[in-house]
């Protein structure tokens, strides 16, 4: 029986980690769960995102997954310690992934960090970053008009290019910063605008990207790759509205999207609000 | 007792690579020990590339390191299964994280790869793309005067760059191709010239400097990484000269080299005869 690789994400932003993962590890399964009708997790507190992730975790280890992505930056703030003793199987977040590319990326030890307003105030790029080096300059930036953006679609053009230059102006008087880590899931879809007003001296690091790599990493060290001739299957799982989230994802993925369906994550919920 | 990571490769190639994990893994202590006596290994059959590795691996266990890492080509391509079943400790060669980051990294699905006569002729770097997505396409090309030009320090000027033209000729049709996998530990010293002929479409992909994100990822993902204060020490170990040794590892590594010592891994053979 082919196992999967589980996929959690408050929402749809983790759609650019999966259209990663299906591009880099064309063999592997994927089960991808989106707690859409809960997101943002970014202002909830601590307690309320690790059990709203643990029930996502949940509904996949009854999948028997061979393997657990989160990816979510704020579920792997709050969580990803947590998973990774608990679980029998391996974890990987979204955080590290980005942290350990940038430090391979940069030649100046001066990086930048954009994210959410709860990813940058969590610190955590900055402790990843510092905990492999402790040498590397860090500037942070919470970009809050990026997401709600992404979200209504708008990832070209004149409005969507002058939010990005306004929301990059704290970082542009740093010369020597030659990375800049996207800390945020939806960020990938704006790449394009955020490589412009940075400047081709800039390597943009997108987490998606990386975590995909280290997941296909991790599974190689663990002799876990898929090596039989199955096909690849990707069911994708939402807690909110099919429609919108079928969607979102047919967009993002850049593939024919067959099968979403909606769980109810806890037992008190009830199916039939859509 | 801080644990160093072990780096085995048969000469001063490897050096690339260990230059790459002390840049991205600044708190960590190596120990190099480099074969430069029985070098290359490339030509020597299979048998004996085992039997010299198991060797350098012997002399790095009983310094209690907590991690190996293959790096040299043949080597890799011989003995990484191998090693990855008998050590207790995680092992990583230069082969597969070099496949993995040309799979990150084109968009086009057609990937190059250089390397020495040995290393293409195995076709190691074909068997893991294909492991991994069976639909890359693969141009490879042996460059057999890159190592000598190296080795003589010739790594700019024009004889560089016209040995580095003709060889390459054979890749330039292919415009698809928009990776370029330095399938050889010498060849990062003519990145900059291999660079210039492919053109700037093409991402050249060094296999040490992967090679080093992916020993971090898999330290991270073991909880591994060195946590404490203690400064990094880099203790190399030749079996030929001393003197060549310390002069090539000075000008690869860019940074002061304290200790490089002779070693014998053979019982038969003597140690005063450098």
């Amino acid at each position: 029986m082919k196992q999967s690789i589980g996929v959690i994400d408050s929402g749809v932003g983790g759609l650019t980690v999966a259209s990663e993962l299906i591009r880099q590890l064309p063999k592997e399964s994927f089960i991808y769960v989106g707690d859409t009708k809960r997101c943002p997790y970014g202002p909830r507190p601590e307690e309320e995102v690790i059990q709203f992730t643990m029930e996502m975790v949940d509904f996949l280890m009854d999948k028997d997954i061979k393997m657990l992505v989160i990816a979510c930056n704020t579920a792997t703030a709050y969580t990803l310690d947590l998973l990774k003793e608990q679980l029998p199987i391996p974890v990987v977040g979204v955080i590290q992934p980005g942290a350990r590319a940038a430090i391979t990326s940069t030649r100046t030890g001066e990086v930048g960090v954009i994210g959410t307003e709860g990813t940058i105030s969590s610190g955590s790029y900055v402790h990843s970053l510092k905990n492999i080096d402790t040498t590397i300059n860090v500037r942070d930036l919470a970009c809050p008009r990026f997401v709600p953006l992404v979200e209504k679609g708008i990832v070209s053009g004149q409005e969507a290019y002058d939010i990005v230059v306004e929301s990059l102006q704290p970082l542009l008087p740093y010369k020597k910063m030659d990375t800049l880590i996207l800390g945020c899931t939806h960020y990938p879809m704006i790449t394009e605008l955020i490589q412009e007003v940075m400047g081709p001296a800039v390597t943009v690091i997108s987490s998606g990207e990386e975590t995909a790599r280290e997941v296909s990493t991790i599974l190689g060290y663990r002799k876990n790759l898929y090596q039989g001739d199955e096909l690849p299957t990707y069911h994708f799982h939402t807690t909110g509205d099919v429609g919108k989230f079928h969607a979102i994802a047919s967009r993002w993925l850049k593939q024919k999207i067959d099968a979403v369906s909606r769980i109810s994550l806890t037992k008190l919920e009830g199916m039939g609000e859509i």
